[in-house]
């Protein structure tokens, strides 16, 4: 009960489910647009609107394009010999900051989970094993994260890619650059160490 | 730069001016819309259309509300004798949801700061110099943050509300509950101390 009318009430409601929000947060958030409102929350709830219209998921690779295929499918100038494998949109963006890869994606979405009945069937694997069987495609890259998840996740795709003809490579393990070792677990620092490099 | 194409960058930019949100939570918090479009983004995106459509600000005592008047104005439950002065609309809601509080509000939109440059003018401070010589008024509690600003604008609302024939209440200060006194600052354990009351 805020006594500002069931409009805002049902605002702040939906802004508490957002992730990284939680009530109290929600109740800033909704202040924030209404105090901001030709600025923020006019322009805001449009640019939602036009999202839930427009944006879906690219059928090539996983990624959200306002197109059947997304901005990086579509790109010719970029690399058709090398697939990236990522477990999720926010990974394939997090590579597209770096700027380095400048091959296409296969976004899974998500990684295997026994645990949470995570079938190969549920992560779009089955298409990537299609993909990578396409000639042009020499090296399929499986940047799935450093969990147990995302290895046994790695594992399992490396199987389904038998016989594709394809390399299959993974992230390097080691020190994150600017990581001081004493703060490191003592899983990274083994693979650091076996994994090193003459200078 | 996320290959998802502008509509979702552009969400991700305002989510980002959001309180609470940086451009890595917007990240998270636009995904997850996406992913949940029917569920959460496209409510979202009515519900913050209506809330700039309809929600506007109480023309009595500053709240937001869907009416000139709003809920809390308008509730002839609510004591016509009290009124209770706080610095935002978020205040109010904190009071509100203690539902201890049954009088009336006057939102100050803010406390004064000479370094800031608000003035007693652009606080509402002489419209509740007028609504406090209302006959019906009768005790105006002055319920700012134990903050210097908010003590020196409560000082400035009391001198303001002279000759005005009402009872000026400031919120006690104390310990919070819950609250041990070995985290608490000196300001609060002296203040305690100095209301200290008989059980």
């Amino acid at each position: 009960m805020t006594g500002g009318g069931p409009e805002i009430e049902r605002l702040i409601d939906l802004m508490a489910k957002l992730p990284g929000l939680g009530p109290r947060s929600a109740r800033r958030a909704a202040l924030a647009l209404v105090k901001k409102r030709e600025r923020l929350l006019v322009p805001l709830a449009m640019a939602m609107a036009e999202v839930a219209e427009k944006v879906t998921t690219c059928e090539t690779c996983g990624n959200l394009a306002a197109a059947p295929d997304c901005a990086i499918c579509r790109d010719p100038r970029r690399d058709p010999s090398k697939l990236c494998v990522v477990e999720d949109v926010a990974d394939l963006w997090a590579l597209e900051r770096t700027a380095v890869f400048r091959g296409r994606y296969h976004v899974l979405g998500g990684v295997l989970s026994a645990l949470d009945g995570v079938t190969p069937e549920s992560l779009r694997i089955p298409e990537l094993a299609t993909r990578a069987r396409d000639p042009q495609i020499t090296e399929v890259i499986l940047a799935v994260g450093a969990t147990i998840d995302g290895q046994t996740t790695a594992h399992v795709i490396a199987d389904y890619l038998e016989g594709a003809g394809v390399e299959i490579t993974l992230l390097a393990k080691g020190v994150p650059v600017g990581g001081e070792l004493d703060y490191l677990d003592d899983g990274t620092i083994s693979a650091a160490l076996a994994a090193r490099k003459a200078i």
